[in-house]
């Protein structure tokens, strides 16, 4: 089964992230929640080009600064195995634009928890407001459930 | 096209690092020339899952203390694009076995320079050696000649 390679990125202005609400693609995986920007890698692209492809054309804005935080290995008996570079970005151009996807919207970094989103993505939120070095996350669905967290290669308690 | 998706470690041993010269194999791209030790992902795993695996099969060595170094994206006009997951380890335990891929040596890290390697090879060994943060570096080639090298998305002399 080919694996999946995206990329996800959390535009920080102030204490707000730039979260996506998936409201607008028809049989989406994540209809109804919470996300930050991002898709899946073109043939040839490293982490940083599919990044900024994705964010231009999800936000109409051009990073100008960016970090890469971590990698999630997300294993799933629903869909194959994807991996997601996971990015934040505090510096960028340009204006805001509809995204086709759903709705932007800035949300405080405060109250993200009480916002509909999967499980796994609190773990790492978590991490990058601990300001965790870079981290390799591995997560484990069965269905819509997380049934292991491994961080760095070591299980983590869930 | 499918995407390799791929580890690479250097295990550590004082001023030493364990090298693979490639000289086993029929067909292998890396004929003649030195690398570290890994392997292909299976489905599944996450780079933590495949270095371990690959690095017990290739060494006999079951790693007790390793860092994510960074990403390399290797893109060429003659084969897939490759996603390899830079490792680098300092703790093991077990005996040294014969590798199948090649031949196993201990290389002090200060002559690695005049081992025959690829050049882009010699580009994230100097950023190993300068303990660079996480990286991510795009590698460009046309056949073996390396033709752009990209550092966290920013292009590098060459």
């Amino acid at each position: 089964m080919m694996p999946i390679l995206s990329t996800l990125c959390y535009i920080q202005r102030g204490g707000q992230y730039l979260m996506l609400y998936r409201n607008a693609k028809k049989n989406d995986l994540n209809a109804g929640k919470w996300i930050g920007v991002g898709g899946k890698f073109e043939d040839g692209e490293s982490p940083e080009d599919c990044l900024r492809r994705e964010v231009l054309e999800e936000t109409g804005l051009s990073l100008t600064r960016f970090a890469f935080r971590g990698i999630v290995t997300f294993v799933s008996d629903e869909s194959p195995t994807e991996y997601m570079h996971l990015f934040t970005a505090d510096g960028f151009e340009g204006e805001l634009t509809c995204c086709d996807e759903g709705t932007l919207a800035w949300q405080s970094m405060d109250r993200l928890e009480q916002l509909p989103m999967w499980v796994g993505d609190r773990v790492f939120l978590r991490l990058l407001a601990q300001n965790a070095p870079f981290f390799s996350l591995k997560l484990v669905y069965q269905g819509s459930k997380l049934v292991q967290a491994w961080l760095n290669g070591q299980k983590m308690p869930l």
